[in-house]
């Protein structure tokens, strides 16, 4: 069973084009759920699909479906389904999504190609706003497709300028219908960037991943008092700028102590703003978003209560008024044996070297296994960058791991 | 000579809706150069000049003058000049520029009413851009009147849009034509509210102002490294915001320190932003703008160098590049006797208590004062709130000091 690597760079050569920013550090690009570059990029992938001959459907939340029925298997038999993400972060890069989705669609590709006779259907997946990067919430698509979200809320989510998930798909014509139920899946596969330094540090070729990190986000919010930058005395200002600072520097120190004790924890102030953000006013409210992860979620409820600690003290040292909204709590997931067997079996049987690990980024992996047996596998990402036009994986690379993929579909599929 | 109290307040509470703002705290209006709030209070002041009998022009940069000629008066003499502006910072209070504008037009009307025979024409003005709200360049207006600034460059700068000054005034119809010099005005006088608690203080209806502390606006850029929020280990970050964090503590703390000397001495980061600003990326870049201010130029200096040694520092210990450019630095502006005296003989001969004082704000009047005489009194700001819609004065407060910047113009015109 053969993987084409030049069919395979191709594909991902050409969806980088689509949001391609200019950046002299390498290829990056920014694929905001609904954006014109997510239309394009869509569009491209359903093609590819129907190129290959699966049938494709797109449902309520603009998951996007394309079904391959073998001759001669059961077309009712539950599918193993494969597949990642097409979205970006702002200025991201052009592996973190595409190489899961056309390397799941080459895998089908490669599994057609070959003499194997599976037994079950194939689908190939793509999800819908997976970085959070339009409405904040991440891995929207498949908490839908597993139930956990109901899909008029997801359509109801509003991004910064108040436009919903629904009105974005509709002008970009990706607004489908009915659903897509996980559970119905016989088991799933996804293909990722590592986004990490472990595989290239061990010098394997794959990383077979046995558990994903939990993920907590909160917003804080801390409001102190706008006042005249120039006439109000140093003595009687509640800045909440400088009240903001202390705050990320505690984070920062809380999470670089969890880290001594796991290398998987985590802690970031990655967006935020000032209000009213003159230069002239003393700013009177800073809000931030937080980004908390561990593998044990209760090292995750311990820094949550190191961040409460935080405000609390500042509310009373510097007279600023707090609140943390802890609106999202993924605990960590293990992944099933099934999965991660299949993974391995199959990096053996193409001869490529294997690790394994865990997933310090979420995925949609993590949604769909509370539902399926579900198996993640990692390709090498060189110096571990990601989310930048620095992440780079080599051709041969991608290739060698999207071999693996295709076997272990092949063989989930098998019986 | 009397001021009448119920047409300078209507005057200023008309003012008052074009921008309004919601609040909860108190009036508020957001009045950017250029927008429609912005033309629709200048076309309000055009009338209210005219409906007075001033003769109106609008120069390049669209600041407005308001000439009276009285009768008998040599209409060739140098006029004495007095105003404001119309402008406020983002959720501003209704009296910071208006008092002064609305305060000039007032006190030409109760000199027109009154038995006063000035030997000059008197000019009533209001300045385009004091706030710097919309262009990053406080008391952009008055910098062209004095010759500081070409009103061409003036036109060419760009908001956060990039949209010009000059687009901006054509589409609200205030680009006029040719240009005011105001070192042809004999002398010059400015009311403004304090923005500052000394005058509730001392119970004083006007605050008389010897110097203008200087100011000085800095850039600052602090770059680390985009990476992954999940899989980025903590000691491996190179966090912009983390650094920021720190160089805006290390700012308050200097700004405190010089405090203890100087009860002027100030240091604000009042505006900012991240980069990528995407919860789930380590932040690459932030950026503040920064307002130091001091009645003594060599200490405004002294805190420039505590920001470069603070940045010099997170460059060694935090492996960040920082850039700091000094892009405007006023030094404090001393004013003329002449004009300190006729501010304070005014109060006397109203009956109003003052006091002297520096004015920790910046004003027109410190651009106007190198070319001319310059006075600039101030109005109590209760509880010293400003830059919000908790800024206030009572209205007998207003009508006071109106009184006394009459009082002062009709002795200043009458030589």
């Amino acid at each position: 069973m053969d993987v084409d690597q030049d069919r395979l760079r191709c594909d991902i050569e050409a969806n980088a084009e689509f949001g391609a920013i200019d950046s002299e550090t390498g290829l990056g690009r920014t694929v905001l759920t609904g954006s014109e570059a997510d239309r394009r990029a869509r569009e491209r992938f359903v093609d590819r699909l129907v190129d290959a001959g699966l049938e494709v459907r797109v449902d309520a939340v603009g998951n996007i479906v394309g079904r391959w029925v073998p001759s001669g298997c059961d077309r009712n038999a539950d599918p193993v389904a494969l597949g990642s993400h097409l979205d970006s972060v702002p200025r991201g890069g052009i592996f973190d999504g595409p190489l899961g989705t056309y390397g799941a669609l080459e895998a089908v590709r490669a599994v057609q190609e070959s003499a194997a006779t599976p037994s079950r259907p194939l689908e190939v997946v793509c999800f819908t706003e997976e970085e959070g990067g339009r409405f904040g919430v991440g891995t929207l698509g498949s908490s839908v497709v597993v139930g956990e979200r109901d899909p008029n809320d997801a359509l109801a989510l509003a991004d910064g300028d108040g436009t919903t998930l629904r009105e974005h798909l509709e002008r970009i014509g990706f607004n489908g219908e009915g659903s897509i139920d996980a559970s119905t899946w016989d088991a799933w596969l996804e293909l990722h960037i590592e986004q990490g330094e472990r595989l290239t540090d061990a010098g394997a070729g794959v990383g077979v991943v046995e558990s994903i990190t939990g993920i907590t986000n909160c917003e804080v919010e801390i409001e102190g008092e706008a006042d005249h930058a120039g006439s109000t005395p140093m003595y009687e200002r509640r800045d909440a700028l400088a009240a903001a600072s202390e705050f990320v520097l505690d984070l920062e120190r809380a999470a670089e102590e969890l880290a001594t004790v796991s290398s998987a924890a985590v802690g970031t102030a990655g967006s935020g703003g000032i209000e009213p953000n003159a230069r002239n006013i003393v700013p009177e409210r800073v809000r931030f978003q937080l980004d908390l992860r561990d593998v044990a979620h209760e090292r995750m409820d311990r820094l949550v209560e190191d961040c409460r600690r935080s405000l609390a003290r500042l509310e009373r040292t510097r007279e600023v008024d707090t609140t943390i909204d802890r609106y999202r709590d993924t605990p960590p997931t293990p992944l099933a044996d099934r999965g991660i067997d299949a993974i391995v079996d199959a990096a053996r049987a193409r001869d490529v070297d294997s690790v394994r690990l865990h997933s310090a980024a979420m995925h949609d992996t993590a949604n769909v296994a509370r539902v399926t047996d579900g198996g993640l596998l990692f390709a090498p990402s060189e110096d571990g960058a990601s989310h930048s036009p620095k992440e780079w994986t080599d051709w041969e690379d991608c290739a060698a791991a999207t071999g693996v993929l295709a076997e272990a579909a092949r063989s989930l599929a098998a019986r």
